[in-house]
């Protein structure tokens, strides 16, 4: 299989309302290409995966463990495994999510 | 310490010659934000950790495992452990890449 893949060539899944992700996955991690609307919601949940969100365009508010922040392009999120973590949208957003082992739940 | 980092506060550190990286070292994870010299190359090098290239802009010329690829936004490139790879910037590039486990030399 190639090394070489193109985002634009993956079919995209709404994983939440209003998240709609296009994903890579490789023997230990899950690189989520998420193209997220104004306003949508996401719930507070948690798993057993290391993640990184990488915000590259428009406003992304997180609260992780408590803390809450507005992310906007080069803001980079570190969650350790099992932290809370909840968002909402308050523009249109585009993000690098990276997670770290795989995520067998989203294949 | 912050879930929440602005890549802009990062120290850059030139890692190859025209290759300036911001880093970010989580327990499993290194994640490097590159600002490539358009022309600058990377020599051919391999190590023991797995890691996945997010082109965000500009051209960057890759071979990896002997396989090359003129890689522009929204290419992802999957390198598996001990992959030999180089490349070359066409133009200027900016690129996030993701390490597993984290790279204890950038440190």
């Amino acid at each position: 299989m190639s090394h070489f893949k193109q985002t634009d060539h993956i079919e995209s899944k709404e994983l939440f309302p209003g998240f709609h992700a296009r994903m890579i996955h490789t023997d230990g991690l899950t690189i989520v290409y998420f193209d997220i609307k104004a306003g949508s919601i996401l719930p507070e949940h948690h798993h057993i995966h290391e993640q990184v969100t990488n915000v590259l365009e428009g406003t992304l508010e997180l609260t992780v463990d408590g803390e809450t922040f507005a992310c906007t392009p080069g803001t980079v999120v570190t969650m350790p495994p099992h932290a809370p973590h909840s968002g909402r949208a308050l523009t249109d957003c585009k993000v690098i999510d990276v997670f770290r082992p795989v995520r067998e739940d989203y294949k």
